[in-house]
């Protein structure tokens, strides 16, 4: 057995009772607001074959899977011209698993699967680790939760106006006041580069614009000139990227500029219609406004996204006023199973970056109290008799719901205040030779120090109280 | 890509919404439970270093182990030596990180890695699933949930009494009226050998008694004197396979049979203690019987469970009536951590089986409604108008917590209603252009069949009091 200091893989974490319980509050309210909307949760396993995953993500993500080792003899069906030719090339002689990569392939292949037995519109979310054999550094792990919903099946439109209410309110219950759902189309894009005479060069046009806020607008230039776009279209293209007005000057702007383009009036269309469902759902996400004054959801004509897998609405989500990339995104696309050779089946999705939301909560300290704690009190006892009288209490209390313990030994008063302070334990119960006379106990509240004596019934009415 | 029909790697599965959702509520029970008592949950990688796995489980064990192959070029740092020495050698080499094998390791190395900031006693409970190359058979799978709480840090027995009551608390709110929590003590195991004249031999004759149930008291008889167990001890042992009486009954002939030996002593002390506590509480588990009329809580001086590992009280609880193995177990140990050098870290803990507790209900149909159904009412549309209708009741069940969907398209009515039967959605409501006109709605019960005409806030509070 080995005796050195034991040590986790690069890139992963251990997440203590703390942190697991911050991390469940924010779970636990994309969870409620996901099934809210009619999604129901799937899982996957973390093992996928590995030819599943092949050839999904482009040469890098090949890399980047973990690949399972076969079991037994792995080298036993192997030849020595294998091993000579490499690395690459034995990793299919002596692998057939690999670790889930994302959760969109999972899920394309369990609708391929299981395409005979679900039913269409097939909602589903799914909130599970993916693991990737990338460089770790700050906030990139090599294990980490994606916590994706995608409905597919329908091309219907309330879908995308239902994701912007999702993520308004899962955002709006984490107590986010200040946030930016960024909508665009991808037949707007589209639209765009025909209408500045680069009909099919939407791509090049996207990957340049998305660098707008890091390179401003000289260096946008530069790079759609090296791109290989007209010095013409680059100048039609700039009097976009400050567009002003509120949503519907936006819409009827772009009106003008794109009313020829096939794709733009789709994408208008579209847009239109999300704005309609909005509108007659009385979202907030329309009618609040930012402390900027901004509306909460904002037309983005340079909102570019992963334009290879998209069709349709794109959508992204930004905290304002702090340093931190998206924490949502996602979009319409029609085809999720070619992969598998079924085709046709087209829906939109979207995910929560649960990583950085929880740094965005930490760091607005908006985490409340009660995330933050489980064990509501702690009886301290003194001695063999003061542990018997507890019992009946400890019990009482818990089967009252409230999550108590007993401090397990007659260990020193500060060692027993301590562990209450350690685990964040908001009451502590005395229970001493004056309190068994009285039956009167004293609650102290830990972080104001105040003391009550109180009988075990007015303590459990005032601690079920607090919730 | 690949167009091959794609697949899931054996001993795998897929968890569609109905059974997580149903799984779900079984982990939210014992999630409720644990925290109840003060137990905190805690998360560590799916994968661990490799030399943090090997030798903690045997050599077989260490076969068992998932391991990852290293990313990039693996081979690099081979030779052709480390390739000729075959598979067992090569690992070490291309391998360094594994899958987690069970919860009990990773447990151990957090501990030991954080001992300095722990404060002790420290509750923790896990659950996570664990990977294991066993081959697949009916109930065997190669990943599935492990679902442990242990205490370390403390030798309280009142640890033990309260594992008694979470393992009464969680099968008593699944609904299961009929299990049996076997309780035994290492130290009563090692007395009995003591009083029999075979000190030191509770090991053979654990093992040999463990099949009582399958190979009968000949059989039982047969093996013990093929493991060396002499026939004067034998004779002194079957006695106690059918020691009658109740639990106290039970207590005072272990007194007088293993009155003389050290370790009998200590184990009846420490079960006594349990008891005492146990009384003290108030507990169920104590006054509670099986509708057999037996207790729940069993003392069974043939419980063996993993000798090499526990050092005081051992647990197993049986459900009674149901073809099926041990659903929960577990006990106390004194060295959790010196496979990584730290002596002394002593505890106790206990695991609940999910896959069988799951299976359990379903054969005993103990699922509730309400953790099988997620979204609770569909709202049914004919027209473009009748959708536009329905749009703000959709909010407003929502704005009420009630999940409820809209079916996106104005589909044929059975296409939609067969939508809400296969989602086992328990309500629909119909909005067609009467309805409209009237402003009562037609809420029809899916399970009945039957309709009511309603206004939307009867609706709404209909719904919310169904919970």
């Amino acid at each position: 057995m080995s005796k050195e200091k034991p040590s986790i893989p690069k890139g992963t974490r251990d997440f203590g009772p703390a942190v697991v319980v911050k991390r469940n509050y924010i779970f636990s309210i994309i969870r409620r607001t996901f099934e809210k909307f009619g999604y129901l949760p799937l899982e996957t396993p973390a093992m996928e074959q590995l030819s599943v995953l092949t050839g999904k993500y482009g040469d890098e993500g090949d890399q980047l899977i973990f690949k399972i080792l076969n079991s037994g003899d792995y080298l036993g069906k192997t030849t020595p011209a294998d091993i000579e030719q490499g690395s690459k090339h034995l990793i299919r002689k002596i692998s057939e698993k690999a670790l889930r990569y994302d959760l969109t392939v999972p899920f394309a292949r369990f609708v391929v699967m299981n395409r005979n037995e679900i039913t269409f519109p097939f909602k589903r979310y799914q909130i599970q680790p993916v693991w990737r054999a990338d460089r770790p550094q700050k906030g990139r792990y090599r294990e980490f939760y994606q916590c994706d919903a995608d409905v597919v099946g329908t091309n219907s439109l309330l879908c995308e106006a239902e994701i912007v209410q999702m993520i308004d309110e899962v955002l709006t219950t984490l107590g986010l006041t200040d946030f930016t759902i960024k909508i665009n189309h991808r037949g707007v894009l589209a639209g765009i580069a025909e209408a500045i005479g680069e009909k099919g060069r939407e791509g090049d046009i996207c990957v340049a614009i998305d660098k707008l806020d890091k390179i401003g607008k000289e260096g946008v230039r530069k790079e759609l000139l090296e791109r290989g776009i007209s010095e013409d279209a680059v100048s039609k293209l700039e009097p976009l990227y400050t567009l002003e007005g509120d949503n519907q000057d936006l819409l009827q702007q772009l009106q003008t500029i794109l009313g020829n383009t096939e794709e733009g009036q789709r994408g208008l269309k579209d847009l239109n219609d999300v704005w309609t469902y909005l509108d007659n759902l009385g979202s907030n996400a329309l009618t609040a406004t930012n402390p900027s004054g901004n509306p909460r959801l904002q037309l983005d004509v340079t909102l570019a996204r992963g334009l290879s897998y998209y069709t349709g609405c794109i959508f992204e989500v930004k905290v304002n006023n702090v340093n931190m990339g998206s924490i949502s995104g996602g979009g319409r696309y029609d085809n999720l199973t070619g992969m598998f050779g079924l085709p046709g089946v087209s829906g939109v999705g979207f995910s929560f970056g649960v990583d950085r939301i929880y740094d965005v909560l930490e760091e607005l300290d908006l985490f409340p109290v009660s995330a933050q704690l489980s064990t509501k009190v702690l009886i301290v006892q003194f001695d063999k008799e003061s542990e018997l009288y507890a019992l009946p209490l400890l019990q009482k209390l818990r089967d009252a719901g409230i999550s108590s313990e007993l401090y397990p030994e007659a260990a020193k008063l500060k060692k027993q205040m301590s562990y209450a302070d350690q685990k964040n334990i908001p009451f502590v119960l005395l229970v001493g030779s004056e309190e068994m006379a009285s039956g009167k106990l004293k609650l102290r509240d830990m972080q104001t120090g105040e003391q009550d004596e109180l009988y075990i019934d007015d303590i459990i009415a005032q601690l079920k109280d607090i919730a």
